[in-house]
């Protein structure tokens, strides 16, 4: 179908550097990692949710050409809410029939408002007339399902506390990670307090800035993953028009359709980077995947199946709760980390044996939009 | 290449409906105008701008996916400043290689915002640290380009009025126009209060609301219209970083390859509908896109070629400055009003005698993008 054949990533955390600067910074990086330059790259997409309210700037691709003078590229943005990095590469792909090599960079720089501006920022990824004027924001969104899941198939905060801090160990390794060198444990995370009960501040994924970048080619180079499959499906973009609050349909649909286009099954997965904004949305992801039904997940982190060591690894980097959520950079970055997975470039959080097959789940909002990649090395 | 197989529009101007309103009002137009319905779309490619000032509401892919729950279709929004109608649908095109049928929607409601908070929002497609910072506000930008053009090439405050006055006497005919049986004559253009001199109000593009979208198939129906050439160029967003104050780059290299594209010269275009967000803009269009030599296109005005019944019509549909500039609709709504020319079913805005090819210029901010788009019948 197409291949990654360059990927670079910034720091991600609280950085003193604009939205241009870690554009840039992933872009070079992406290219030093891929030996390319940009008159090799037909194309570029980049990736952004708040650019609006976080810097005054949108125009972004404009922004990203300014750095190149001369250059002439086509570049666009793509927005699609938390999804919005999933989104552009979706798109990048379908531009690898025209060009050579394209370029996706997602970025997002979320300090430069206060916690509370970001939080109304975050809420114009969720409805304005039904959720927004509600109150209705995205902690709330999932606590809501968090509720559902555990009083459906008796998952409880314990099971949340192990995704919390299977993130945190995994993170802790991970040089590029929020919360790297973050020593958590679970005493810690079960006295965290209530955010939007049932869940608590170790439930939710930091406020983040960063960025990452992939290069993807028509063609395979030497050190190339290819991308097997990559299905991206919308759905209502508010919790009140569904019929269930234990799983997105979006997701499930999109999962089913990539691993058909992948002709392959759930089963043959060997590492997901998965959209753990909150930790219940680990667990209803695990089920909307296909890799256990609905209710099992919870089981699956209690046996420590989804552990750097388990049986089926799930956000080894420490995922968006330990590596933290640069809106627009994430769905990037999980491609970018299995990549480095299947390359057995991991470092100290790579997955033993080496993975031959790895998959990203990036949702946007409350499963609005899920978009489903798979790789393989 | 690709097929334009549909076509919708909803009014332009001071609407009192929201933005999801009006994506479903020309959505369904395009599907009445086809003969398909949304069980034929592959994916949708959403053109906005200003969602999250103007309503407070981004992730607009699940906006739409909430008005046809079930559906699960692939959505995604694109932005790129005044240019993201004519980037949505360089990006549908590319999709035509995966899907049969693809539909843009291009859509903005400036009416939700105060002036005062358009202008600020508006600038977002601005430079922050150079131009918002100095206050370099779009009106003023075009100003200074208007200042260089009369310079250098002699062009009078007159040559505009003229254009200005060609966009009315043809949006006068359009009913979809936001100026749709709106009189103007040449003195009360000629009276209207400076904006940014020398541009004044008749200078300067309303702020308007409105949709557009266009259905774009993979083969030839019985209505379609081919899209013969698509090209995207991005530049510096500011124009502090040009070598020239009467050009844009991006816009002249865009035509340039759509033209190599397309395998024909300017000169065989029959129509255009150009990016005239300020009358000046419309000078510098004709001359980028080639049609004329630098300087020329004041003679053309005078001379009355780009009028309706002229050598080359150009805006026949009132432009930006008649029907309005709803900016994330404009550049759909501009291969809309191609479309309808080459069918000859523009109604009263018919180009006689009947066009064969046209060319829709599409601009974001001061030139940073530039989309060129062309087709034949």
């Amino acid at each position: 179908m197409a291949y990654i054949n360059g990927i670079g990533k910034t720091k991600f955390g609280i950085l003193n550097k604009s939205l241009a600067q870690i554009m840039y910074e992933a872009m070079m990086k992406a290219f030093d990692d891929s030996g390319l330059g940009i008159s090799d790259i037909g194309a570029i997409f980049i990736s952004n949710f708040l650019g609006g309210p976080c810097e005054n700037q949108l125009h972004l691709n404009a922004v990203l050409a300014s750095l190149m003078p001369g250059a002439f590229k086509p570049i666009v943005r793509i927005e699609t809410a938390c999804a919005s990095g999933g989104s552009a590469i979706w798109q990048a792909l379908l531009a690898t029939n025209k060009f050579d090599n394209v370029m996706v960079i997602g970025a997002e720089k979320l300090s430069s408002l206060s916690t509370e501006g970001t939080t109304t920022a975050i809420a114009m990824a969720g409805d304005r007339q039904v959720d927004q004027s509600a109150g209705l924001i995205f902690p709330a969104n999932y606590a809501l399902m968090a509720q559902q899941h555990m009083r459906k198939y008796k998952t409880t905060h314990y099971d949340l506390e192990l995704v919390a801090l299977k993130a945190h160990e995994n993170a802790k390794l991970n040089p590029l990670a929020h919360f790297f060198e973050k020593e958590i444990t679970i005493d810690e995370i079960r006295r965290s307090p209530v955010v939007a009960s049932p869940l608590t501040v170790y439930d939710c994924s930091p406020l983040t800035d960063g960025a990452s970048a992939v290069i993807i080619s028509k063609n395979r180079y030497e050190h190339s993953v290819e991308v097997i499959a990559s299905a991206l499906v919308t759905d209502t973009i508010s919790l009140t028009q569904r019929d269930s609050l234990t799983s997105f349909p979006a997701a499930k649909i999109a999962a089913r359709k990539a691993f058909d286009e992948a002709n392959i099954a759930p089963e043959v997965v060997d590492v997901i980077e998965l959209h753990d904004c909150f930790t219940i949305a680990e667990l209803i992801g695990m089920e909307d995947i296909g890799i256990c039904k609905p209710g099992e997940s919870k089981e699956w982190i209690q046996e420590g199946k989804t552990t750097r060591y388990g049986d089926l690894p799930i956000n080894p980097s420490g995922g968006l709760k330990g590596c933290g959520h640069p809106i627009g950079a994430t769905g990037v970055s999980q491609v970018y980390e299995i990549t480095a997975q299947l390359r057995g470039e991991a470092g100290k959080n790579q997955v033993v044996p080496s993975p031959e097959i790895g998959l990203t789940h990036n949702i946007g909002g409350v499963g609005g939009t899920a978009v489903i990649t798979i790789l393989r090395k």
